[in-house]
């Protein structure tokens, strides 16, 4: 997913059952089927593999859409249309089983980027290999993100296929292609005629995640924070002062520098402690966590080990030198104004005498509920201007509003209940620090529960050599196969639940 | 030369003759000489630039010195030795001539790194090409930085030898092979027991150079700005705060950054205008133009073309909307904070998400008289330590003090001289506002007058396509010969008015 940064913090807090479970029926002749479909299953994820589709270089858009659309079909679902945009198309799908309930899927079809050379097997080869002390994975670019889950929940409608039985609540899924580049038209999507409706019937609306940690403690979602991605540019060429390109430097006793006003602009945005935003009206919409996410973040704090944590970040302190529980809370709770990189003049080994015409700030803003992003960059953009520097640029790149989905919504119920249900520890996370879409489910015209969810395991997102467990040696963590019976599961604890207490 | 900068702001202050012109005798013959050695003059410059001497890469250095040694004994040096450094080595050569005065000439053997891919002749093959309206010119890395206008001076000598002449003047030659790398050991060649007391007795030191306008205007150094390169550099490692590599983004919200913490550092640096260095005590050691200089500056700028001058660096406006004038003023005046480059995290295309674990900041420091680079990064780190950024890395990568030479010192009368006899207008510079090593003469133990002196024209110093006019189709500018004559007439000059006035 673009920034999910799920496992970011390892295993957050990890609670026990509530909720009564429902039980599967026929549940072994599903899992036979699932059982006997291995081998199909294994090939439909190499086959969807080896057909990368990559938003940002335009590689095989048509094709990508048209191989979902086929999967869909072959899993049952009885109408799949193909959903132009004004980018990347997405693919809508229904399955309807005639049952009182439905729940929405979100399928992401396209991958990231990837550098063969920087695999230790081909990238679309899709090799099975060997993982010591953790049984056998699928070596490709999507194994885990996200097409390795999405082939397990796929893997489930074949089952109730391949036995004849009835899927226990209808399905809608709406399949983007443009994940990968910040889903700039996914909104196109969800607002089609045939589509909203459909979705706004659901109970909720989840992606296929490989979400177990190396110990199979898993996760559910409550929310994540929204981002802005933008560049911030000072130039002679915007600015009427300083040259248009790069001149030389002794020229600085007499001519302005872009790269000196883009340091006295940035250092404008954040307080003298180098983190605090200090944009006028930054926190006006920012909603102190309530006392149950501060109690899940603490306790989840408590049972992580901050020394690992650290270790793993390179880390010998946190900011202001707090507590591992208070910069947990930080972490949920506060907005950010986030330096992503620097660019200006010359970036060699050494010096080069050199003014620059041009210098660039990569900055990221992280939102939290009730921020938005429009609001945020409206704000940004008034700082700005109000110190001055209306003539620096603000390139906005990318970005999206926070998400946030109740506790107490039927969606989340479900998720607690069938993890319980099959033994697995898991923790409640009230807000993921990292970003996702989830606000064009959450948000208007929707308003619905939203996150990712799914057993199994992978990692490598967006690395080389991605990963997604296949065949698991440790009975605590699943394979393609437990990850599908997991879902076969699910369907009908929602089923149930639904019909008990909606 | 390193960072020179000549020509960067087109033909300052021409002034005419005030004094008196040695005559030189047996002009014709010496010219005859010189014009019958064309051919063994073009192809000592083809040869040599065939031999590039690359101190950074360690490129012909002992062939490079070897080469130095041959081209000093050929052209009439009767000793000539290799000095050891700790880097590339020195040459020290004595010409006796059994004359009352003595001058000294620098030379740089060492040339720029080049790639054979920008350039549109071999830049190892020294081709001589056409350039239309100027006349025919050799293309090559050196050509003009500074293989060219030191054949030329070596070509004077030549003369001397062919037609049996005594050279006027006793000549010592100190020539260094890393000056493009900032002449980390010429301290050491100038410290040798034996170049020191020959320096001693020399009038001033010189290096031959092509200093003609496409006007044919010369000019006369007084001096230049002293620089320091440095590199500030905040990271996780040395700060014991932040990560110490890149994390993810959404970190910023509990652990600090060091790109926030250079900027907030970089901040302290310069006024709120962007520009006037804020460095506690910087301003200390600065002393004021005086009135000479004042009225040389104000005069050049009345002389010049502003909006050509403008158009050439794409520049609007001058600092503080100031007229040509008071920024010419400043150029010569002023001490300057530089950013030559900014470099963190993330550089490509848009953003990316992470919190970089390292942020620099490559800056240079120009100095001018009586600041030192001790001093001044003494001041410096001071200051970083005072407002609390002690762990801020300050990575001096080279420069020098500032240099000046007064304009009554017989080296400049002379040179003023031999301009205002051979009819060429020419500038007096007070003071470059680039930089080049010139303190290592003018200071301390030496003491002596130094700047770069020459007639004829090139350009393309460190630049792809480097060229050196050899034959000169304006009677107003100097091909090679033209070039080596007005050697010949200098020698003759220092030595007269030496005789007169010493």
């Amino acid at each position: 997913m673009l920034d999910s940064c799920r496992g970011l913090i390892a295993a957050l807090a990890l609670s026990m059952a509530t909720t009564a479970a429902a039980e599967t029926p026929n549940r072994a002749q599903l899992a036979g089927a699932v059982k006997a479909d291995h081998a199909a299953t294994v090939k439909r994820l190499q086959e969807w593999i080896a057909l990368p589709t990559i938003a940002a270089e335009k590689l095989n858009v048509a094709q990508g859409a048209e191989h979902m659309r086929r999967l869909a079909l072959d899993a049952g679902f009885q109408q799949v249309k193909i959903i132009p945009t004004a980018g990347v198309p997405g693919v809508f799908a229904t399955l309807d089983a005639g049952a009182r309930d439905c729940v929405g899927i979100y399928f992401m079809y396209d991958v990231k980027q990837y550098d063969p050379a920087e695999w230790t097997s081909p990238p679309l080869e899709a090799r099975i290999v060997d993982r010591p002390g953790e049984g056998r994975a699928i070596v490709g670019r999507g194994a885990v993100n996200q097409k390795g889950p999405e082939t397990a929940f796929l893997a489930a409608l074949h089952a109730f296929k391949a036995t004849g039985r009835k899927v226990p609540v209808n399905v809608v899924l709406v399949a983007e292609g443009e994940e990968e580049i910040g889903s700039p038209n996914f909104k196109q999507v969800i607002a089609n005629p045939e589509v909203l409706p459909a979705l706004s019937r659901c109970i909720g609306v989840f992606i296929p995640g490989a979400g177990q940690s190396s110990t199979g403690s898993a996760s559910v979602e409550l929310g994540a924070k929204g981002i802005v991605e933008l560049q911030l540019i000072a130039s002679g060429d915007k600015w009427g002062r300083g040259p248009s390109k790069d001149v030389h430097s002794s020229l600085m006793a007499s001519v302005d520098s872009p790269a000196w006003r883009l340091v006295k602009a940035l250092d404008t945005l954040v307080g003298d402690d180098g983190h605090t935003p200090a944009v006028a009206g930054w926190f006006e919409h920012v909603k102190p966590l309530n006392q149950r996410q501060r109690t899940l973040i603490a306790e989840a704090a408590a049972k992580d080990n901050e020394a690992d944590v650290m270790r793993g970040l390179g880390l010998k302190k946190w900011i202001a030198d707090e507590d591992f529980t208070t910069a947990m809370l930080r972490l949920a709770s506060q907005p950010t104004i986030n330096i992503q990189g620097l660019v200006s003049g010359y970036m060699g080994p050494g010096g080069k005498t050199v003014l620059p015409g041009r210098a660039e700030a990569k900055i990221d803003l992280r939102l939290v509920p009730d921020m938005t992003k429009d609001d945020a960059v409206a704000k940004l953009k008034a700082h700005l201007a109000k110190h001055g520097f209306g003539d620096i640029e603000v390139n906005v790149s990318g970005g999206y509003d926070p998400t946030q989905t109740a506790e107490d919504s039927l969606l989340i119920r479900t998720q607690k209940a069938v993890l319980d249900q099959a033994g697995i520890a898991f923790a409640v996370e009230p807000r993921m620090a990292g970003s996702w879409p989830g606000v064009v489910f959450t948000g208007l015209p929707l308003n619905l529960p939203a996150g990712g969810f799914g057993i199994g395991r992978g990692s490598g997102a967006h690395a080389p050599n991605e990963w997604y467990l296949i065949e698991s040696s440790n009975p605590k963590i699943a394979g393609i196969d437990e990850a599908a019976m997991f879902y076969v599961d699910y369907l009908y604890e929602v089923a149930a639940e639904a019909k008990r207490g909606r």
